[in-house]
């Protein structure tokens, strides 16, 4: 059984499919919100959902925020949310280096989110902001390094540029350097015909001339149900993934043992769920999700 | 018989690698020159290899130069040159669209090397140079595109940035729109501490936000010894690739039928080349070149 619309299901199917799940882990860029509005109906759907007595962790691969800010942009939009609910990419890659025990200082291509996340964690960190080219690239070469540095984080960074692009890949030449990116989305779900290209396409340029793999803290890479499992102990099989983009959100529920449900009011559509169920290809079939609704505000008179 | 020293060769052996082969391709940075310094011995050994009857081609990844300005940097550098013998992917990316019937505008990420090579094909594109990010992203999204593009080319462009990526993958989602890049190295070859990002760095970010694979003019792919044969009738079974990176200069060679040397002046070293010759990886295998030698000078002393 895969790709069932909720909005099928029969009365008591319905309850059932409730009854099967604690914790709601949902997505926000598509699923809640895009960029600065709210997807009518998500708040009352996640408020109701709150309220019948599941968890609920809203998890982002956006890492231009802090966990701070996030929570209150829900709170603005009507979520009946609290800060240690929002788990964000930027908190989660200086919770990871704290793990490792890290001390050195870190080299960022990324924006306030990263910086104030490692500020209060209390991790050195370099300057953000643009590093535009120099007049020739013998001046860019004649610029030092800083020997402090044993640590990449990249995240999403309007300034990216190619002195941050030399800079990444030299320290990475560093003995034991560890290299973090916030998350691989290549694009950002948007309303208009221009293409929002995502952090991936920059954490792509950074592992192709550093020569090197990041370790990838958002979905679908399991770090992030690692943390919740550990910090907030959640049981992954009696918890749901909302997202909008299968190759994060869904991708991410099938590896770590979660149900899975798709909301049509971002990336990923029908067509392509239609075309991964009836391929051939195993990684492709990972890609559907258990369940879809076109939009989570879908769910509110399901859950009446 | 796989990666031999060509210093190792008896006189009758030599002599007989000497004659298996009509042409040479000789790969230029880190074979022939580093940056504006001649690799000591090169221009000797090349202008040797012409005296006694061998075709020579200069077939060079770097996308900066037109072949006018690299044919000159050669000359200067006292190798017995002439411009019909240089082949540059910028010029290579102008012949690919030529060969297309392509009549309309390029968007460039690159540098005057391709713009010049467009201009003398005829070919109209954008203007190059510093294209920053203005102070917030809603004024990125409301600059305009130019209604005429229908191609991307990417080289190298040290003046990449995010913009420029946005557009790039804008661009792309464009029917019919044709995608080429000139080389996807990941790293310059330089002497010194610091890893100077290549053409693919640059590459693979726009191949993410766009979400398709560029068409590649350069080494390793075969497009450039298609234009060999066709318009200077090579013989692959009769040519030599001369080259520093095996996963760029030898894999054109295995590709495409040529017999292949490795000089150790500059990316790849014996020790990798021993590593793969041992591998059970048939991809790795691959790089192995057919022979080696320190440096290209090193041949002329074994020429006389």
């Amino acid at each position: 059984m895969a790709a069932v619309n909720l909005s099928d299901l029969k009365p008591e199917e319905f309850k059932e499919f409730l009854s099967s799940f604690d914790t709601v882990l949902t997505d926000c860029d598509g699923v809640l919100w895009i960029w600065a509005e709210t997807i009518s109906g998500s708040p009352q759907a996640i408020n109701r959902l709150k309220e019948i007595g599941k968890k609920i962790f809203y998890v982002t691969n956006n890492s231009t925020k802090t966990r701070e800010e996030l929570f209150k942009k829900s709170q603005d939009m009507g979520f009946n949310s609290n800060k240690e609910e929002v788990v964000s990419t930027a908190y989660l890659a200086a919770k990871y280096l704290q793990d490792q025990g890290f001390k050195d200082k870190v080299y960022v291509v990324g924006s306030t989110g990263i910086t104030q996340e490692m500020d209060m964690a209390g991790i050195k960190h370099t300057d953000i902001g643009p590093d535009p080219m120099p007049a020739s690239l013998p001046q860019l070469i004649s610029q030092k390094l800083d020997p402090e540095v044993k640590a990449v984080v990249v995240g999403f960074d309007e300034h990216f540029s190619y002195p941050k692009m030399l800079k990444a890949a030299s320290y990475l030449a560093r003995k034991d350097c560890i290299f973090v990116a916030t998350n691989t989305d290549e694009q950002f779900p948007m309303n208009t015909d221009l293409i929002i290209p995502g952090t991936g396409s920059i954490v792509r340029a950074v592992e192709t001339c550093g020569g090197r793999d990041a370790f990838v803290v958002g979905k679908p890479h399991s770090y992030i149900s690692e943390f919740l499992v550990k910090t907030h102990k959640i049981d992954p099989s009696r918890t749901i993934m909302i997202g909008d983009r299968c190759n994060t959100d869904i991708l991410l529920g099938k590896r770590c043992g979660f149900k899975t449900l798709l909301v049509l009011s971002g990336v990923s559509t029908l067509e392509e769920i239609k075309s991964w169920k009836e391929s051939s290809d195993e990684e492709l079939k990972k890609l559907v999700p258990d369940y879809y609704i076109g939009k989570l505000g879908d769910l509110t008179p399901l859950l009446e």
